[in-house]
Order: structure tokens, then sequence, then C-alpha cells
């Protein structure tokens, strides 16, 4: 399948286009390959062809009316069937590409859609068993719609606190879902709030002798499918208003003795028999694969978060390219983005999206591959270990990926000035529909902890280290990397990511020797476990776990330049990217370490000032670029639903347009009168104070 | 004046209450003094008591409904005049104060009320002469109802650039007000959306020999108060939805040779006479003297942002001292606050709040001492030096001021996981009102560039340099301060804020010495000054301006934990806040130069480690008076609005209370049918795609 791509209008944004060093259809083709830009021509196409999901910039859509726009959508999906079986099995990375696709278009309609036909139904497809088929046809053919209910009112993180508890009844063989009271209602259920007919509940499993087995998860009616009321024994209801993704109908649910058919449990793990007994029926696997199994929401987030990010960069870019404002003489003004500042805030970010775009889909694809191994079964100890680095870097890959969009997000926001205030412009909602990838699936704050325990364990680990990734394999040269230090001597040198790659192996080495001495040092001192970890958290876990994602990521972005299938003439600009990738995580988040080992890996000041000129050269250089960079990630204009990002670059006549569009823009307001009569009479209720 | 005030209720919370080192009601009148005590209490009961300021958290409003309801709540602030104008004088930063108080209930509101009785009025009575006085009657009985028209689509921040004209007209003893395209449309306008019935626009005056004399304002009517319709030739209309503060409504306005009479033209330095003349009839002050006159508005921003700040930080340490999660036994949890993270996430935030507080208010009083100057018209040397020193720390205090809020927001957001990402919880709105404050008065990165350039000033002044408010003094130990080490050798003694201080008269220093060489370099590469000073901004003159002003606001910080008159109990906890909000400014951002100086002021790993040591421990000893902290800076939970934050540390209860007062919360959704029924057939416009 070979895919056109169509050229972009002419505008106030060619001369930068003009100007790029590369084709941009070249690098998208490269970055996509033809099968999965056809793919997205066609899930745009049909989102821009049907009625059901026009839109205007910065509409004002009542909650209700929101929620309303988004069933209705994913009904029309359901129609559509854009991603047939066949299909995702001869591409599983389709799968991900119609959640950016959707998600791009609107992250509410698409994780309704996703919560439901992904985790709602793989979850009974993964943990049930031959007798939960039958609810795989009522979900397919929208007969029941699904969530997945975990979190309650007072736990999210510790999800082993969850106080849910289903106690079975042999003598009705039901059983009894019951909530002990408010602070254990489910809470922030996706589809729960309007849609769900069922819901997975995870409770306490209680045999009849009053044995606690632990959370499971359950098949729970919780409204009728006929007519959408509540279930007797069920409060179920809308969570209200969020920051963003208002969409999704966040839900909540408290049960009252509600009975469900001992059939209801999904018994991939743990079985309760007729007469009352808990048995295990398959093996447990071993803990690393069940570790892996539970990161692919976080392999997700990653991408989610990055498909903001491109959107954000490319409104921000293309307006940079075109907004003039001050200039070398008072009659001729620059474009802002021949500021130094403006480059320097916006163009760091860009070479993130791309080191982004290469990390996401590399490492779902470990994640496929690891999927495969769940499903032949594969006991062996290289699939537990790709379990355990699978979790590792999902742990601290969804952090990475999601505050790196968040403060991207809200550098392009301010970096549009007044204009990137106004809501038709998407920036507002970029960033509040990318706040919950900090949150969900684990706050990025406490998966931090899970990666540097990963870390940590392969100190001093005897004989040599070989992780089914390799991302840590260079451990082995643990004492010889602390020895080494900074050689760089020029900034041209600087650029090539061979020098931050080096600095990151040194930084995680650093970082990890000074993590364990500070848990030591915590023990020594008599504390336990549990307090020696959250007093080794800041300055040494937390950083530890971030300095290693990023080198991976960076690795794998500096793999990518050097591979010998990567074509000749964009060779040039991903090395600048991946250049600057390097030395702004470097310098952004890691001076702490640098700094800490004056006289360690780098020394006197050279070094610092070298790293800065070669940020600032690097962007300079690409800047000329930038353009044709974003043109790459870019959606078509209607999905990107930003007039000032909007590909011809006519940023004044398309916001213009876009606000006289507005309803009753040009109307005196409704309550005109309560201006013109009934003046107020100042001081009047003075008396009243 | 003394004012009571009323002890907090009893709930979860107590356990910090209890364990606090200080009393909370004396460090609130400590810090507000009675007289201002008894006046929020005003202010706040007044609305609390008033349906018309009824409202629900997370309540999903209509953009149009906002702007109504906010108009409503002005004209209610009218009948109320809760700062008449004999109260003002007497304490003029009761202004302020005002402004803080509507601003924590609604920034949309508040903004609609000041732009009108501040902005629009106080533009007229200065720019204007004895022939506007009429004006400000109507303003004041809301016969007229303004706004203040600058900024244009298509420029901002160059604010000289702008294209509207004036040109008059002796036949008709008019001026005539045109936009030459929709370029031109004056774009931004707080209060021009719906409500506005004049406008001062800002316009290029032209003579009748076709001179331009630069831009001038005038009073030009928009819409007939009578009706509200607009006026022949004015095309005015609301700019549509924003990111926030959607109580207010930004306008735009295009003008089609619109007449308006000579006396509109607000005279007060520069006249047109009957015939056709340009006389400027006042003499022109010095240039430092309008300088310091353009910095009201951002003054007040710094104040603004601080509020925003301040309410998130109520919301987010209430919800860390009563949210449970994990602990060192499963049966017993702790709350959040008790983890270092998440005392380092936050607790430094509270400090450069207070500091943030005591700034603001010693900064205004400097302001209003400059603004007496100019009502005496003050010529003297010094007033003109004031209101140069002014500018300067007011173009980096805003960016100062609304990014600490911008961050600390966003940290206090995640902080709270999921229930900070619920509308209810109002940390997403505090968000989005206080994003604006980084924009408006001019965008913070453009603004700093004016600081450094202050700064730079001084660098090779001959003679003893001495400004107004000494914040530059120190200079005039620039080699000596140079030559400095940091001397601090134990944790112990980093946490004394003189460190801190020490540190940054450094850093100051050695930006200002790398900032003026870099600018040589540029200049001896035959760069021309435009382009010089863009190339010295990222690492040198952007990072001088913020190091000066984060030293100007911890000096003063500084000076008043040592103060005489600062009550012996309070100054331990003070003096903690300084020192933490010393050592992590340092830290967070200004690492890049303390880097930069390895062999210079820092030197070997030890001093870094110290601070961090210092600034965990800082922490750790905060914790327990966090809680008091906030309720110092907190206001009544009906203005905080936000049920995890509420006084009694209900957080669970306030939390299901309200979501389950939502409306319809129960309800199945009004297009329940479209579930229901006409199910959709997988597939069935797959032959459209």
């Amino acid at each position: 399948m070979s895919a056109e791509v169509a050229d972009l209008p002419s505008g106030p944004l060619d001369i930068y286009r003009n100007a790029a060093s590369f084709s941009w259809k070249d690098m998208l083709r490269f970055i996509e390959g033809d099968e999965i830009v056809a793919f997205k021509q066609k899930v745009f196409r049909t989102l821009e062809h049907d009625p059901v999901f026009a839109r205007r910039p910065g509409e004002d859509v009542p909650i209700e009316k929101m929620r309303e726009l988004a069933f209705l959508r994913v009904k029309q999906l359901f129609r559509y069937d854009l991603l047939p079986d066949y299909e995702f099995y001869g591409n599983p990375w389709k799968y991900v590409i119609l959640n950016d696709c959707l998600g791009m278009y609107d992250w509410g309609m698409s994780a309704k859609f996703f919560l439901n036909k992904g985790m709602f139904r793989n979850s009974i497809e993964r943990s049930g068993s031959q007798r939960h088929l039958k609810y795989l046809e009522d979900i397919d053919n929208m007969t029941f719609f699904g969530c997945f209910a975990l979190t309650e009112l007072s736990h999210g993180s510790n999800t082993r606190a969850m106080r849910t508890t289903a106690t079975y009844d042999p003598s009705a063989q039901e059983f009894v879902i019951n909530s002990p009271d408010f602070e254990a209602a489910k809470f922030w259920v996706g589809n729960l709030g309007k849609t769900a007919t069922h819901a997975i509940v995870f409770a306490q499993l209680y045999t009849p002798d009053q044995v606690c087995h632990g959370l499971h998860s359950f098949i729970v009616p919780v409204r009728d499918p006929k007519t959408l009321l509540a279930l007797p024994g069920v409060l179920v209801g809308d969570m209200g208003k969020k920051v963003g993704q208002n969409g999704l109908d966040n839900g909540f649910a408290m049960f009252h003795n509600v009975r469900i058919p001992r059939e209801n449990l999904l018994n991939s793990t743990g079985e309760v028999t007729p007469d009352g007994r808990y048995v295990t029926p398959y093996k447990v696997g071993r803990f690393g694969a069940s570790l892996g199994a539970l990161s692919g929401g976080r392999v997700s987030i990653i991408r989610m978060a990055l498909v903001n990010l491109k959107q954000a960069l490319t409104i921000a870019i293309r307006f940079s390219g075109t907004r003039r404002q001050f200039g070398p003489k008072d009659t001729e003004e620059v474009p802002v983005i021949e500021y130094q500042l403006q480059q320097w805030r916006l163009i760091p970010y860009l070479a993130a999206a791309y080191a982004l775009e290469h990390f996401s889909k590399t490492f779902y694809m470990n994640f496929v591959e690891f999927q495969v191994g769940l499903l032949q079964r594969d006991k062996s100890e290289r699939q537990s270990e790709l379990g355990r680095e699978i979790h590792a870097m999902a742990c601290a890959g969804k952090p990475l990926g999601s505050w790196t969009a968040q403060r991207g997000i809200q550098e392009c926001r301010e970096a549009c000035g007044g204009h990137g205030y106004l809501a038709m412009n998407r920036l507002g909602d970029l960033r509040n529909d990318n706040d919950p990838n900090c949150t969900y699936e684990g706050d990025n704050n406490v998966l931090l902890q899970q990666t540097s325990s990963y870390l940590l364990s392969w100190l001093h680990k005897q004989g040599r280290i070989e992780s089914p990734l390799h991302t840590v394999d260079f451990l082995n040269d643990f004492h010889q990397i602390l020895e080494s230090k900074f050689t760089a001597s020029t900034e041209e040198a600087c650029m090539d990511s061979a020098v931050s790659v080096a600095a990151y192996k040194w930084l995680v080495c650093f970082l990890l020797d000074g993590s364990y001495i500070r848990l030591q040092q915590q023990r020594s001192m008599g504390k336990d476990e549990f307090e020696a970890r959250n007093n080794s958290q800041v300055y040494y876990c937390h950083s530890l776990s971030m300095a290693y994602i990023e080198l991976t990521c960076l690795q794998r972005f500096d793999e990518l330049t050097r591979a010998e299938d990567t074509p000749a003439d964009l060779r040039a600009v991903l090395r600048k990217l991946c250049g600057l990738y390097g030395l702004w995580c470097l310098s952004n988040h890691m001076l702490t370490a640098l700094c800490s080992s004056a006289g360690g890996y780098l020394s006197g000041r050279q070094p610092a000032e070298m790293i800065q000129k070669a940020i600032l050269s690097l962007c300079a250089q690409l800047k000329n670029d930038s353009v044709a960079l974003v043109d790459v990630l870019a959606p078509p204009d209607f999905i990107l639903n930003s007039p000032i990002g909007y590909a011809d670059g006519q940023l004044y006549k398309n916001l213009w347009s876009t606000v006289l569009q507005g309803p009753e823009v040009l109307q005196r307001p409704s309550w005109w009168k309560e201006f013109c009569s009934h003046k107020p009479h100042v001081g009047s209720l003075q008396a009243k104070l």
C-alpha cells in the first residue's frame, strides 16, 4: 500500500518550508511507513467527512452535551469498525495509531471507546475463561457497555487496600458485592457515570469460612441495558465536571449487597467452587510476568502524552513562524521563531517529540513481544525478566512522557502569548486533557519508585548483567563508567549525541551508587524499610529513575540516527535533534548530579558553558527545519482544530474568521436590560455590611 | 479596630494543628494586621451572605451565563461600595486586599470590576484633564462601563506598532478613528465583548498635515448606553471562550471612520488645537517617571498570582494532611504529607508564598510612594530613579510571581492525584485563571529584558551606587563579591538564609559579568544591537533578571525575619521558611550558574549535597507547621470552594456530599434511548471508508 501525501497549502510558512534541509514527506514515510500513513489518512478522512464528528473551534459545549456527543461518536465508530481484528493482527501498531488519531480528535471520546472495547473487553478475555465468552459478543454489538472499577474514594495508589467485598454464598451460589461505607465507593471509573451497563469490579473475595483471598475481579451488572436505569442495590452516578476530557463520563458506584452469579468471578487466577472452596485452577506465573502484564496502560500513556505534545508544538511553531513582533527596524518585524529565546523555549521540545516518537513505538513493540509470550504461556526466565524490565521502563516512561508533554504544552501556550489563551486555539484543552496522564495508571511520583527498585536490584548482582532489552547491560561497566570523564573539548563535539549518552551512563551509575548508599545510611540509622525507601526518593531514587529512562530513550534515538536503513538525507536533521535532546535533558534535569560531582565527571566552567552553547547552536541550526518537522507530526487542520496552527499559516485570517463565526458574537447579551435599567444605587447596601 | 478570628472546626487536621510550633492567629495578625483582617472578613461575609454570589463547587456554567453572573455581581458590588474613597486613602493597601478577596472568589468578576473602576476610570483621571471629569461621574453610577483598548490582533508586545489611526478633521473639530484592516482590530480587550459602552482606544494621532504624532489615547463610545447596541461604524463583539476567567467578556472592535469630538483626546501628554496644531501642553516628565507609571498592572499581578498559589496550597496541604495512602504496615496508613517526596513537592512553594506575601506588600508600598511623587509632580532625580527601579523590579517580579504560581498550582494539582483533577476541587480553575498572569501586561520573557537592561546600566557606573530602594546597592562590592566563596560548612549552617543571600549576591554579579561579556562578544562579531541583545538572553540576561528578583524577594523576607518587631514566637518558623525559600530557589533555578563556576563560588561535591540535605531537613521540620501555615493564608470555605480543601479536613465527607448534590447526578442521561435502541450494526459504514 502506498499513500499519496498531499502538498501543504502555500502561504507565509513557505519561507521556512523552502529553507528546510530535508523533505517532510520523506521524513513522514520514514517515521510512519506507507501503510500507517494510509491508515491515518483513512481515519482522519472518515471523521472529517461525517457530520457526527463536526465541530467548531472553541465552542462552549455543556457537559451533558459533551457526554452525549462522545457517546454518539463512539456508536458511529462501531459502525465504521476502523480496525477489524484481521487488520489488527496484521499490524498491531495500528491499534496505537487508531488511539493516536481518535485522541488527536478528542481524548474524551477516544477514552470512552477504548475503555469499553479495550480495557473492559480485554480484561474479560484475559482474566476470565470459557464461560465468559458470551459477554464478548454482547460487548461487540454494544448490547453491553462496560467499565473497569478498581479505585475507590479513599484509595487510588494503594490498590491492595481496596475495601469492596465479594462474599460467597454457597446456598444461592452467588457472590454478594458490598461497599462497607461511602469511602469504599468505586470512584473515578470511566464510562460509569452515564453509560456503563456492566462493571468489572475489584473486590476482596471472602469464602464462607470468612477467609479473605485478596483482590479479585467480578463482572457486575450496574444498569439495565434496556433502560439505562440503575439496578437495585446499586447507587451509581456521574462524578461531574473534570478539568478536562469531559466527553468521558467518570462515575462512582456503591453496592448494597448486590448478588451476582458465582460464574461472574473472572477466574483466571482464582476460582470458588460451588460449595465455597477457593482454588487456584491455573498455576500463577512468575512475578515478572504479572508485572509486565500491568504495563499496557502505561505504555499507551507515553504515546497519548506524546500526541498532545505533537499537536501543541504544531500550533506553537507554525504560530511562531508567522507571528511577527519587533525587528531590527521599526518598519520591518521578524517572525518570533527568529528569536533565540523562542527557539530555546520550543525547539528542544520538538527534539523530545522525535525522541519519544521512536521510543514509544519501539517500546510498544517490546510490549507486543511480551504479550505474545503471555499468550503462548511462555514460562521462561527470559519472559519473566522481560516482564520486569518492561515494568521498570513503563513506570519511568509514563512520567517522562506525561511530564515532558505537560511542560511542553505549557511552554507552547505561553509562547503563543494571548492568542494561546483563546480556547479556540486549543492549547488549554491539550493541557487539560493531558493532565491525567500524570496521574492515572499510577501517580508518576509513586511509579518512579518501582523503576529505582528494579535498578537497585542489579547493583550487586553476581556475574554478567544482561537484560532482555539490554537497557541495563551497561551496568557491567559500572566501576569503569564511574571513573570516566567528560572528554568533549569543543562545542561542536558536544553536539554529537554520543557525548550525552556517555554522560547519562555516568549519571545513572552515579545516582545508583548514591541511592544505594543513601538507603544503607537510612537502614543503619535504624529506619525500617518503609521509611528508608521514603527518605531516599528526593535527589536519589527519583532522579535515578528519570535518568535511566532518559538514557534509554536517548540511546534508542541515537541508534536510529546511526542505523543503516535510515535514509542519508534525513540523517543530518535527526542527528541534530538527537544531539539537542540529549544535551537539553542533561542540562534541564541533571545539573544536580553534575554539580554534585565537580571534580567528578565534569570539572571547571568550560564543559557546562560548552553544553549551553551547543544547545543554542543546535536550536539555531534547527530553526529553519522546525516548520517542516512539525508538518511531519501534524494532523490535518480539521483534527488540529486550532486556527493559529493551520497548515496554510494564515494566522490572522483564520483566527479572525473563526472568531466572527462564533455564535451571537456580535449580538448584545441576552441580559442587556440588566445593564440598561435598574442602575445600582452606589452604597445602597452598605448598611448591610 | 480589632478583629475576632474564629477557631477552625475540629477534625482530622487537629493532629497537625496541635503539633504546630506557633499560633496561626498570631501569624495572621502579624502578617495582615487587625484592620486588614477585619476588612477581609467584611468582604468575605458580604459575598457569602448574598444569594447573588451563591455558587456550587464544580458547576458547569455556560459562558453566556458566566458573563451574566459576573456582570450582576459587579453591579451588586457597586451597591455595596466595599471600599469607599475615604477608606482607600486611609489605607491604600485595602485596594489590593479587595482585589485579593474578589479574585479569590472569582478572577473573571474581579477583573470585570477593576478594569472598569480601576483601569478605565484611572486612565481617564490620569491621562485626561478637567474636561474629562464629567465621565468619572457616569462611570461611578454605572451609566457608562468602560474598557482599555490597546492591543490589536497582530500586535501585543510591540505596543508602538499599533496601527489604529485617529485623524483630526478641523472642519468638524473631530477625530476620525479608523482600523486600516482586520489585523489592526483591537483585540483581547476586557469588558469589550458584551458590556463596554466606552473604550479608551490607543491610536496613532495624525494632524491634518498628515504628520503622525505617535500613540495617544481617546475616549470612544462603542455601544449605546441605553440599549447596549453597537454604535454606527463600530464592529464590536465577543472573542469567545478563553482558557479561564470566562466571567470576563474579552472583545474586539474595528472602527470604520468613527467620529468623536476633539475633546475626547486624553490630553495630558499631547493636545490638538481646534485648528489642528499638535502641542504638548505639559512638559513631559523624565523617562524613569513614565516607566514607573506603567508598572501598576505588573505590581498587581504579582499579588494576583500569589493569591492563586495560596489557595492551591491550602487545598493541597489540607488534602495531604488527611489523605492516607500506604504505611509501614498494611493496616495502618499514613497521611501523605508524611512522605518526604510530598513535603519536597509542596512545602517549598509554601515558603515561596510567604516570601512573596511580604515582597508583594512591601513592593506595592514602594509603588504607592512613587505614585504620591507623581501626584505631587515630583521632578527630582530620586523620583525618576525610583521609577526606573520599580519598572525593573516589576518586569521581573511579574515573571517570578506568575511562574511560581503556575508551577506551584500544577504541583498541587498533581499532588492531589485524581481528586485534584475533579473540577469541583478547583485546582484546574486556579491554574486556568492564573495562566494569563504570565502573558498580559507584557509577556514574561519579553519583560525580563527590561530588568537586565536596568542592571547592565549600573555595571560601569562611576561613583557610589545607591538606588532609591537599595536593590542594587550591593553592586558597589561587585569585584569583592565575585571573589567570595561559599563558606557554610554544615547542613545546619546552610539553613540560615544569610547563606542564600550571599550566594545570590555572587550569582547576580556573576551573571551580570557574564551577560556583559556575552553582549560585548556579540557586538564585536559585528551584530547590531537588536541581534546582540537577542543572542544574549538565554543563560545570560534572562537568568540575570530572575536571579536579581529572587535575591530582592529573599532579602526582604530575610530582613523581616530579623526585624525587631517580628514577634519572637513567630520568628523560628519564619526563619525556616526563609531559609528554605533561599536554598530551593538557588537549587531549582540557579544550578546552571553554580555549575558553571566549579572552582568559583562552590567547589567540590560537598556544598551541593549539603544544600540538598538542608532543603530536606527544612521540609521535614516545617511539615508539622504546614497546616497551620496554610490556615493563615486560607480564605473561608465558601470562598475556597474546594471540598478537599475545607477547613474541617473531612475530605471524603465533603467530597462525597458535593458529588451527590450535583444536578441529575443519579439520573440516566437524557439521551438514554440512543443507547437502548438503534444499536449500531458493526461495520455497516465500512463501505464508506
